[in-house]
Parts: C-alpha cells; sequence; structure tokens
C-alpha cells in the first residue's frame, strides 16, 4: 500500500474510534438522537480526500517529529471540522449533494418525510444540518484536546487551531458577499481563494502539524512558502472541477458552480476576456438555478473560447512551480520530502 | 451595588475586553468582515442576563475558591456558546427579534438590501448568522482557554465543556424534533427541559466553576440536587413568559412561543385539560404564524381557564423549594450560598 493510502486508512480508522467513544454519550440523551449522530458517521467515514490531515501529518514529520498515533488524531481532527463547514456550506447553498450522496439538510428533510411529520420538511433539515455542523465543531475540538499530545505541544499548535477555525468560517462569509455582490474581480476571487483553501486547507494544517511536533520559526516559513501558491493552486483547480468536473468523480452534479453563479477567479477571468456574445452568454446563464446540462456544455465552451481555461490551468502550473521550488530548499526532514512533493503534485492535477 | 449586578458588570466588562482583542484579526482579514464582528459585539454587550456566568462564578466559590479575574473570564465565555445557541436558534425558527433588537439573521438580511447585493436578502441573512454563530462557538472555547486556569484545572474541567456545549446542541435538536412531531405530552416536554435549561443553563456552569476550583465529588453531587430542579423551574418560568410575558421586559413579542407553537410543558397541559370549546382554541390557533393579539388573548385565557398556568405555578414553587432544600444541606462555601439562594429566587420569578 502507498503510504498515501495508508495514512488516510489510518485517519479514517482514527475518526471510526473517536466516533465509536463520542456517539454512545449523545444517543444515551436521547433515542432521537440516533439519526444525527449516523448522519455524522455516514458523513465522516464515506470518502473525502483527507487532504488537509494529510498536509498536517507530513507538516508533523516535516518537523521531525515521529510517526504516532497521536499526530494521526490531532489530523484527523481537522475531518471534524471541515464536516462543520461542509454541512453550514451546503445549508446556505441550498446544495443538494455531498460527494455524491444527499447533503445533511436534504437527508433530515427525507426524514421529515418519511416520518410525516408536522410544519417544513426543508426548514427541519437546515435545523438539522446546522445543529449537526455545531456538533461536529465541537467534536473537532474535542478529538484535538484528546489526540494525546502534552501541554506544551498543545500550547504551541492552539493559536494556529484558533486562528484556522476563524479563518475558516470568516472564509466562508467572504464568499457569501462576495456572490451577493456578484461581478467580482480576478484579484477579489483570489482573495477569497487564499482564505478559504490555501491558508485553511493547506498552510495551517502543516503548521499545525509542525507546531505540535516543535517545528522551528524558520521551517514554519518554508511550509507557508510551499503551503500558500499550493492553496491557490488547489483553489483554482477547484473551479475547473467546479464547471469540468466529472459528476463521478466530483460527487456534485455537473456544472455546479455555473448553476450557483459562483464568482470564481475562473469566471472572473472569462468575464474579463469575453466579447460580447460570449458576454451575453455569460450574463444570462450564469446563475441560473434552471440551467440543464445543455446550458452547462454551452458554458463550458464560452469560458474554453475566452482562453478563460487555459490561462487558470497556467495560473495552477505557475503555483505548483513556486511551492515546489520552496520545497526544494526549505529545511524540512527528508523523511517528509517525498511525500510533500507528491501531494503538491495531487492537489494540483485532482480530478474530484 | 448589589454583588449580582457587580458580577454581571465584571462580566460585561470580561466579554468587552475578550472582543477588544479578538475582533482585530478579524477584520485584519477583510474590512467587510466588520460587520460581522459589529454585530457579535452589539450582541454580546447588548444585555442578556448573564445567568450562566452567575452559576459558573458561585459554583467556583461554593468549592472554596478565591474571586480572581480568571473565573469572571471563563464564565464569560459561556455568554459566546450561549450567543452561538441564540444566533443558530433564531435562524431555526425565522425568529425576527432577540433581546427587543432585530436577530443577526435579520440584521444581515437589511445589510444585503441596503448595499442593494444580488440575491435573497433573507437567504443572505441565515448565511451570515450561521457563520457568526459558528464564530462564537469558537471564541467560546478561546476565552475560556485564555481565562487564564492552569492546565490541571482545564483538565478537570473540560469534560463538563464538553458536554455542556454537546447538550445544548442535542437539546435545540429534540427540540425541533418535539415541534415537529407536535401534541407532545408533558412528560416529553420535560424532558427536553431538563436538557436544555436544567442541565444546560445550570447544572453543567455550576459544575464548570467548581471543577475549575477544585470541588470535591460530594460538592458536584449537591450542586446537581440544587441545579437541576432549579433548571426546571427556570425553563417553566420560560414557558409562562412566552404566553404571558410583557414584550417589554422578555425582548420578544407578546406570545411568541403560541405563534410558533411550542409544544412546552405548559401548552401540554393546557392540551390535557381543556374541554372540548378549549380544545378547539387550541388546535385552531396554536402555531398560526398570523395569529394577532385578539388571538393571543384569546389563547392565554384558555391556557388560564384550563388550570394549565396555575398548575405550571405550582411545579415551580416545588421545584424552587427542592433546589433549596438541597442548598441548606450542601457542602458549599458560606460564602456562596447567599448569592445562590438570591440566584435560585431570581431564576423562578424573574419577568424576562
Amino acid at each position: 500500500m502507498s503510504p498515501a493510502g495508508d495514512l488516510r486508512e489510518r485517519v479514517d480508522k482514527a475518526l471510526h474510534e473517536f466516533l465509536y467513544d463520542a456517539m454512545p454519550p449523545v444517543t444515551s440523551i436521547a433515542e432521537e438522537l440516533t439519526p444525527l449522530v449516523k448522519a455524522a458517521e455516514a458523513f465522516l467515514l464515506d470518502g473525502g480526500k483527507r487532504l488537509r490531515p494529510a498536509f498536517c501529518y507530513w507538516g508533523h514529520r516535516a518537523a521531525g517529529a515521529a510517526d504516532s498515533e497521536s499526530i494521526v488524531k490531532a489530523a484527523a481532527s481537522l475531518e471534524l471540522l471541515q464536516a462543520c463547514a461542509l454541512m453550514h456550506d451546503d445549508v446556505i447553498d441550498r446544495s443538494d449533494t455531498r460527494r455524491g450522496a444527499p447533503s445533511v439538510h436534504r437527508r433530515f428533510a427525507a426524514l421529515h418525510r418519511v416520518e410525516e411529520w408536522r410544519g417544513d420538511p426543508e426548514g427541519f433539515g437546515e435545523a438539522a444540518a446546522i445543529l449537526l455542523g455545531d456538533l461536529a465543531l465541537i467534536w473537532a475540538d474535542t478529538m484535538l484536546a484528546k489526540s494525546g499530545f502534552e501541554a506544551a505541544a498543545f500550547q504551541r499548535a492552539l493559536p494556529i487551531w484558533d486562528a484556522m477555525r476563524i479563518e475558516v468560517m470568516c472564509g466562508q462569509y467572504l464568499d457569501v458577499v462576495e456572490q451577493a455582490r456578484g461581478g467580482g474581480s480576478v484579484e477579489r476571487a483570489l482573495r477569497v481563494a487564499r482564505l478559504k483553501s490555501a491558508k485553511y486547507t493547506i498552510e495551517r494544517p502543516l503548521h499545525l502539524g509542525a507546531a505540535l511536533g516543535g517545528g522551528s520559526d524558520e521551517l514554519m516559513v518554508s511550509l507557508s512558502d510551499y503551503g500558500l501558491p499550493l492553496g491557490e493552486a488547489f483553489q483554482l483547480r477547484d473551479d475547473i472541477l467546479g464547471v469540468f468536473g466529472d459528476p463521478e468523480v466530483t460527487g456534485k452534479p455537473a456544472g455546479d458552480d455555473l448553476r450557483e453563479g459562483k464568482r470564481t477567479a475562473l469566471v472572473a477571468l472569462a468575464v474579463d476576456g469575453a466579447n460580447d456574445a460570449q458576454a451575453q452568454q455569460l450574463r444570462s446563464r450564469l446563475g441560473d438555478p434552471d440551467l440543464d446540462e445543455d446550458g452547462v456544455v454551452v458554458l463550458r465552451d464560452v469560458i474554453t473560447a475566452t482562453g478563460a481555461a487555459a490561462e487558470v490551468e497556467r495560473l495552477i502550473t505557475q503555483r505548483l512551480d513556486a511551492a515546489l521550488a520552496a520545497l526544494a530548499t526549505a529545511p524540512v526532514d527528508e523523511s517528509a520530502r517525498p511525500a510533500l512533493t507528491d501531494l503538491a503534485d495531487a492537489v494540483s492535477h485532482r480530478a474530484g
């Protein structure tokens, strides 16, 4: 088994064991809470790329710290934080699917219908998803606190953990504001990308792992030089997948970002590069919730024709190159260098 | 100044100082985040009874621990947790007001309108309230962690903190399920009350303060014997105020619970005690979102006529008596006894 696959299995196992302990105290409160914890379990154990745990783990190893179950648990706690962010994001975006399955609020709307309860099934679903997201946010904290590190390691890691949690929520808010404002510039889209992905998905997990492992200030700077451009590459790839991605791999309907009218860097570049006819197509179809498959194809063609897709690919390559150049001179432990190289490539070229 | 008023001012000051430090790291991310932190500030510093901090503080003193700024800060962090619960609750219940002011989601829907942004103002408001609630939940943690207690005190307190946070979210979910099911029994309403209020509002804060102060197991049991019946009294008083409360004092529209169709113990008792004509009134008007002032008056009269209001008052008195009896023999430090007696009375007889 590859080291990456092995790590993913260990993260899954850590989450499984955490839930095994965390669920009974909830269901013992009342049996009606069983669907809530079952939904958390399904969400958490149902795939996911475990990217954030991987960066956290390898940040730890980069600091020269040994492999341990503690770092796998601490890294896995990032999946609980991410679960909160995704559940709440799906309520905010009214997304019907997540990882190819119904989103949490859809799942609970369905429960409401099956039980023939009173009131609005959608409202019930949203309530459940908001509260389950809160529970995941709390559990993230508990899992990190119980990962087994010493107090001194926690003291180093806590400011990073706090900053990361705050940044992800602020990034989500800025994202919502960008959608509401509409017509954002490439620069504004990239700013949200830096916050939502560059820091949250890559730099902070690297720093968290490194801090738990006693990494030097110099290492922290190097990890930022590697992680920040890579995070932008991650988000730019996300933009591409949101428009051109294969639903079988992404777990999201084809062209979902187009239907939502997301103001990504890709879309901003397309708008900037569009001729009159293309601009007309973009204006009339972007953000149309009823956009069908043909409409998606039309918009894809327009985005390609404006040169925006190629430009985003160029930006991704540029950022990947910058990340790898930073890694080449970074004072990381040699045991971590191959994995950090592989991760950079995986993040930039993933298909889902 | 009374000791209670003095403590309230100290809690306010601790929150103010926390926000003074916590807000700049957020607004420095992007200026668009200013309305978010300003809304948090307005929500947190705008009144509130500071009941949970009071129980936490006096639980600490009950354990014989000295007064300190640390315990005031730790106690004040409960207001941040409560802010999350209330913001999310208002989204879930679609409540327009909180503490006499527009609820957070209404405030951000108004911002959306003023800015003439695209899309649905209500959806934007809900997104902002969900994310601001998340931020408050994270800040609660940060404030507790930075309160200045030693690692050993935290180790004692963390399991209580975790349990409390989980219980409040689970209590909210059970509340939503109860509303959806409709027609709940008195027993089921009281079960939710025990979870939402008895444990979360009173017992856990008492235990949190006592654990930070090194309270004995015996003290913990006594604080439960005092806190749990008192928490039920608190919730039962809440039921009364939701129907009969003065909007000037409660900060909620008159009869708000009736319009929402909340299945409180008070309502369940009214349904149980209703004759045919009264049952007809309850069925047709409870949960009517368009219920006007006259309708509220009719329902109030029905609830009084069934004897439910008097029965709830009797239950409150019974629980207050049980709490005071437990306090009389509890091994609490004598410095805390008068305040715990006053708190019991205040909780049971408050007007808002």
